[in-house]
């Protein structure tokens, strides 16, 4: 009998109806055979709602307090959901973190899971049994309650699938699976049926949020097929899964990915000497600020500029701490610059297609857009534009990879 | 070093504000040096909003889910009181009833605790850390979710005290202690410093609503001192304990305990035969109607005469019931009552005092209120009269048995 992991998130349970509504997802998915666990978040809202107290007590309060107090959100859904399905004629238990031993490390707020004792979800679904986890929670070696951090019911979901070596872990989102960019820049994107979690890891750190990377790592390491689904609608989703050996047939290209969260800055003139990017970065890493693209070159001086960028939140604090480096470094200039825009072309494709770059840059530059940074992996290349252009650029690499819908009603 | 247990009810920590005002007193016992364990409820009105939800999917949810689900009411109060102990500067740690291995049967909804595995307190304590304990809830064997139904964190709070051997167990209610009758009836009606746990069952059976008798029950069994004190103004409150060496310096009377809940049903001329109480009275029980004052007696004809009271809800179907076995028993009548009130004199003092009894008829008689039934228990003698006469009796009865405060301005 296949055993599946069902992952439903907050705005999928916002209230009892959407409650009910799962379970009766959740019901016909058991009448059809499957042995099922399922993973749920808070109701939407609710995690906030608790926030908010706390704040209200202390700006910054206690984090294994909080944890003690978020982990409520999805104790509450776990409990009407059994609720729900009981009314349907399933029998179903549910669980809490801590419960089903769920043991973390003892990082509040942001804990890691280690391991999950899978034998008391096992006896219930020999029972026959549907078995709810809470999501987003787990207990520490000393029965502490832990959270995952935000966006922590997916990576719930893939541990409890590896760990009950499931079949398949579909996770349900308000949207119909993954598409090879965004519907609202091209109105021409297609659903992918299939995709590899080495893309899937590209295009969520290049800004498609359907998934939390890290459950995309896990599941990725621990080769559990994930699925991500609509729970509002019928359909088959994305599969994400290891390559396949089909590959050979599956397009160059598997999807455009953009954001424009970020700010661009360049540091000129720094007299070349060992150490120099470490000096730079450092300091900035050192004051918590996240840098993505980062590239170096020499100029015929040897004089040396460094350009990355950084999310434009940090923009001001990395201007201010840039300045002060070019002063110590004796560095000519400093740039920032926050209206840039993050474009990339994944694809396990590229691997064995040569000219794949060409093809991207022939098809900006045939829309006169100008290339200002470029970074590239082995599944990924990515550019650094002018923001202005960004959804030019986006739909250009669309039909220059061939990625367009085929006819225009499916537009 | 003392150890206190305190117990915070849904008013005491309904609000933000009102948590911080809690964690104000619990830091003020912190610092007098005592070590502090803390038991408290959900927020006034987080339990109904819980049920409700669970109600607009069944009506009558399953039990099990239920407890996952109410048991999230005290697990936000804990870790909101933590927070707001540590803005006072105390370290304080929460738990919720199951990691404290509060153990109870699997009695969901309505579970007894068997046992309390204090090692985890007692480590903290030793630490200096204030305990902060989810009320109302534990975890049976397997694990599973228990709650020990409504008011039970009062309960949990003596629980608590006996399993730690507490020097005291201090229940922090809106009134500031036990009174020797309802202030709201008798102006000059005054707190009592002491009274046994005899007579605060027994207040508290005969409707004084300020603990649960539950509670009281277990601290008399394991000899936990109980006080009631008020969570919003400074002062003593009432010890509840065993009886001391003082008693005979104690009033004969401790107090008077009324009701008016309840309704009286009288079944007549029952030919006398063999087991004709528990005819009659059986087939209320068996409906799971709880029955309290029972008087039997036997007419010149032998015929007997049975009456009993009710809760007033259950009146009609007490009623219909009785006028069944009174055809089937060949009995005259059956008259049912609603218009009646219950009054009680309370106090382990008349155990050693003769003419209680006469002086409470002699008040009673004095007003002109006649008596319709009585029943007496070693420290407690209860009549049952006219509803309409309930204030003038407990009035006479105050004043007769000396009670009322000595001067006019306290009243």
């Amino acid at each position: 009998m296949s055993l599946i992991v069902q992952k439903y998130g907050g705005t999928s349970v916002g209230t009892v109806e959407r409650i009910q509504a799962v379970a009766e997802k959740v019901a016909k998915s058991h009448r059809l055979g499957y042995q099922l666990v399922v993973a749920v978040s808070a109701m939407s809202g609710e995690t906030n709602r608790l926030i908010g107290m706390a704040k209200e007590i202390d700006a910054e309060p206690c984090l294994r307090e909080m944890d003690v107090l978020v982990s409520t959100g999805e104790q509450v859904t776990i409990a009407l959901l059994c609720m729900a399905l009981k009314n349907q004629g399933i029998e179903a238990r549910s669980y809490t973190g801590g419960q089903v031993r769920i043991l973390t490390d003892n990082a509040h707020g942001k804990a890691r899971i280690r391991e999950i004792d899978g034998h008391r979800i096992e006896a219930d679904l020999s029972a026959g049994r549907v078995v709810v986890v809470a999501g987003f929670q787990g207990s520490d070696e000393d029965g502490n309650i832990t959270t995952l951090g935000r966006g922590g019911s997916d990576t719930t979901a893939v541990a409890l699938a590896a760990a009950l070596k499931a079949d398949e872990c579909q996770i349900y989102t308000d949207v119909d699976g993954v598409y090879t960019t965004d519907p609202r820049v091209v109105s021409r994107a297609q659903r992918l049926d299939k995709i590899t979690f080495d893309e899937m890891l590209e295009m969520a750190s290049q800004g498609s949020k359907i998934l939390q990377i890290r459950s995309v790592e896990f599941a990725g390491k621990y080769n559990v097929p994930l699925r991500v689904m609509s729970s509002f609608e019928e359909g088959p989703g994305t599969l994400i899964s290891l390559e396949d050996d089909d590959q050979m047939e599956r397009a160059v290209v598997s999807g455009i990915a953009f954001n424009r969260d970020e700010a661009k800055l360049t540091i000129r003139g720094i007299p070349d000497q060992p150490g120099v990017a470490y000096k730079v970065l450092g300091a900035i890493s050192a004051a918590n600020i996240e840098i993505d693209v980062i590239v170096q070159n020499v100029a015929k001086d040897n004089s040396a500029t460094i350009t990355f960028t950084v999310h434009r939140n940090d923009l001001n604090q990395a201007e201010k701490l840039l300045n002060q480096i070019a002063k110590d470094l004796g560095a000519q200039e400093v740039d920032a610059d926050d209206r840039i825009a993050k474009v990339s072309i994944v694809g396990v494709g590229m691997r064995s297609h040569a000219g794949v770059a060409a093809t991207m840059f022939e098809a900006l530059a045939e829309e006169g857009i100008n290339i200002q940074l470029i970074t590239t992996s082995e599944i990924k290349i990515t550019v650094v534009i002018e923001e202005r252009y960004l959804e030019l650029a986006v739909r250009a690499l669309h039909s220059g990879f061939d990625l367009d819908a085929p006819d225009a009603e499916q537009a």
